[in-house]
């Protein structure tokens, strides 16, 4: 049917669902009205850089006016900042997967409750590349953990659930495609990794606290390189795993800090 | 000497050290001049909320002026926002563990660099109350993780390292007999729980995903508050184990939405 899938048979039976960090509802807000249309989501950390993007796809997707007024759907929240620009719906969703889980549960809820269909999920962002030209656009085929397994572990309760961390290969190939109408556009696919820490789980010889050698931080890249992984960030594998199990055709393309 | 720890043999050899998501330098600002004088650091999710705070505080300690236009130190990024109010610095920290460790790795390195002496760090902001009156303010003696226990597992590279997450027990009483000054102004001191998921972590029923019945979920927070939690929020671990071992005094006191 193409719609998004939600798994919690708690839900139909609530009067009224509030996305709490959003600033939206079902009884405040008419949101198949609102979001009904919409075909693309992509999310990122930064609220600023999520607002550029949505005044880039308005230019790129020719609407009307100039783009420079586009209002803050969540204005009403400093949690996360959401935009659109025609069927392209732009959010931040800050650092971290805890804090990615949160925006994507009431996302997903928000397409589920507007009744959207067929909507591919791209997220974008700059990330640290992994023996890799500096620049390169990394399309993640699958989200790894710090063990660079293709996993994520979800706490539920008390018990640990593993999910699988796979993204559309199909979605992925396309967007090769895409780059190379682009020239100078490096792009390549390849696995991203995902830490819970910037600093100490990332390998940073700069962090308040750092108890390793410069040999055994290369050591552990090397060893991340071989097994595939191109760059590192800090939301995939949260975001595959929630995607891929709710239907929503997923991919996670990051631009390596330059 | 009440100085701030730093675990890194590494900075001591880096000519420059980057705040990044502080947008802040040794080479691009005069951290002593502008940060040597402060004694409490007050951190909480929101940015507008830390605003909020830090105005208050203007009011509280009788500054020249309203403080209603108090700058943000931090303009130059949108990761974090911070504020200053005499010796009082008011810095946000976004949600979850993640997003806060990368402030607080740079807001350790900022007070070392500052030179700052005797800093007393302070969590606020809004929690989930456990057994105990709607509004009441805890005091964390202790933040314990999803399975109660006093530990913060940090993944170095890809091994796991387990820390400590006590916080200072005289800091806790002097923060409840404040309290008693203030008439109706519930407090106490106990544990905090801190989960890296707000929906299936702190079971809630309202998420995009919900796999546990109403009974389980309850059953799972009856086992949390016999283990003393009294409220759950998803920043505590973190904030105790690095603050301990940089030796900053701290404190997370956390009032439950209401």
């Amino acid at each position: 049917s193409g719609l998004v899938h939600i798994k919690n048979p708690h839900l139909d039976s609530m009067e009224e669902d509030v996305l709490y960090h959003l600033d939206l509802g079902t009884k405040t807000h008419n949101l198949p009205a609102m979001f009904g249309d919409i075909k693309f989501v992509c999310v990122g950390g930064s609220p600023n850089r999520m607002r550029a993007f949505a005044q880039f796809m308005h230019q790129e997707l020719g609407l009307a006016g100039d783009g420079e007024d586009l209002a803050d759907i969540c204005a009403g929240t400093d949690r996360y900042a959401m935009y659109r620009a025609g069927p392209v719906l732009s959010i931040s969703h800050g650092m971290g997967i805890p804090s990615i889980s949160i925006m994507l549960h009431e996302l997903i809820k928000l397409l589920h409750h507007a009744k959207c269909r067929d909507v591919t999920i791209i997220r974008i962002g700059t990330s640290g590349g992994l023996g890799i030209e500096a620049g390169s656009v990394v399309i993640t085929d699958t989200a790894v953990d710090s063990s660079f397994k293709p996993q994520f572990k979800q706490v539920v309760l008390d018990d640990v659930v593993v999910r699988s961390t796979e993204l559309d290969k199909d979605l992925a190939e396309e967007l090769l495609a895409c780059s190379k109408d682009i020239p100078d556009f490096p792009t390549l696919i390849g696995h991203t990794m995902c830490t819970y820490d910037f600093y100490e789980g990332q390998g940073r010889l700069d962090g308040a606290l750092c108890s390793f050698s410069s040999e055994k931080k290369l050591e552990y890249l090397k060893r991340a390189y071989d097994a595939g992984v191109r760059n590192i960030e800090m939301e995939s594998t949260a975001f595959a795993a929630l995607c891929g199990l709710c239907g929503l055709k997923g991919e996670s393309s990051r631009g390596p800090a330059l």
